[in-house]
């Protein structure tokens, strides 16, 4: 064990180990493999801004035309055939956005603090990091690509079928989380987390989803905190 | 910063600060509220069981009766009515079953050895943790529950559509699975690691989905290494 004295020693952010095949610093080059107006993509380069990490290449794909799904793509890129995926390097790639996001903030040479070094905020964190993508992506996220990357005239009878379904739980999960930013400025801590970052993405453009933000007035107020971050940029930046 | 002599000082799972409002320790009572059958729920106990962290209590709540839709679980455990929740002394509620699981390996005493602690394995593990989520989970966590816990007879005409569409996802979840284990081990570094722990929870009773397990042997022989592991416990025990 290290000493009570070393361990006043570690800084508030937590220190990862480098090990010689692990030398993906921000030293080397950043490429992100993107859908540029994908929420999930934006979170990426929200979080390397927030950082002041320069991500050196965007490579776009367009997925409503299966670019994510070629043969070259699954095989060098992504497996799982989604984006973003973030290259570190020539040979490293790493998917789900929530997992690159972390990566970013885990930098040891950050000076910035988006990941809590408290054992129970850190936990509280990822909690909020796995209900945006297991419960805020999956109808937020859907009902802004179906509203505004397809369009309704062009989903199938059963997309248009799900719609209400859809509707219903993203009102259930704003519900949830305007209850929790109640008496609170950001979801975990008491400071900008990964947390706030993930879940902003898809949350401050409602209105693309086909929902009216005003319902939800203390998700409203911390979307203007974020939005008043130094280095925040906008998701089409 | 610390001095590289502490650096190597640090064990190799991280260290985690506790603060005294985060006194939140392995010592404290931990409680879990979960349905029993379900993996989400039995990802924490298998955890917990690898790490030799006892849970002194377990809530077994009935899912189908809508026992965590009630005023009183949502004011007091969980306002997004989901399990499992860890629950650490009285008043601390943890919800995310992968939050949780973090959690419990993220003990300072423990000496095991669940989470790497080199940055782009971590990161990876996260990936695999929120592929499960967003990706493993939705198909056969789905086609478990509606098949042997609802039973196909009683599901809506919306849900039976859904299944060849779940059926076809979850095929593809194995297939990236199935190439991402041949040659290795384990998802993650080389060693066990959460990645494996909650990939294993859905995905060792695959036949419970209606799935043939036999279809992806490199799966399989993971099942297996898991199932052998020191301390291992089984979904019903």
């Amino acid at each position: 064990m290290f000493s009570p004295l070393c361990r006043r020693l570690v800084p508030q952010r937590r220190a990862r180990v480098r090990t010689s095949d692990n030398m993906a610093s921000q030293q080397e080059q950043l490429t992100l493999h993107e859908a540029h107006l994908s929420g999930n993509s934006y979170k990426v380069r929200l979080t390397a801004s927030l950082l002041g990490i320069r991500i050196h290449k965007l490579i776009d794909y367009n997925v409503l035309k299966q670019e994510t799904r070629t043969p070259e793509y699954l095989a060098r890129v992504n497996a799982n055939g989604r984006l973003p995926v973030l290259q570190v390097g020539n040979d490293t790639f790493l998917p789900e956005s929530n997992a690159a996001c972390y990566y970013l903030a885990d930098d040891p040479d950050s000076k910035a603090n988006l990941i809590p070094r408290d054992r129970l905020e850190h936990a509280r964190m990822l909690q909020w990091m796995f209900f945006e993508q297991y419960s805020h992506e999956p109808c937020i996220a859907v009902l802004r690509f179906w509203r505004t990357m397809v369009g309704v005239d062009n989903l199938t009878e059963t997309q248009k079928a799900q719609i209400p379904g859809k509707e219903k739980q993203a009102a259930e999960v704003l519900d949830v989380m305007e209850h929790h930013l109640t008496g609170r400025e950001w979801f975990v801590a008491n400071h900008v987390s990964l947390a706030d970052v993930v879940l902003f993405a898809y949350t401050h453009c409602l209105d693309e989803s086909g929902l009216d933000i005003s319902k939800w007035p203390a998700i409203e107020r911390w979307v203007g905190r974020v939005e008043g971050l130094e280095r925040y940029v906008k998701l089409a930046d």
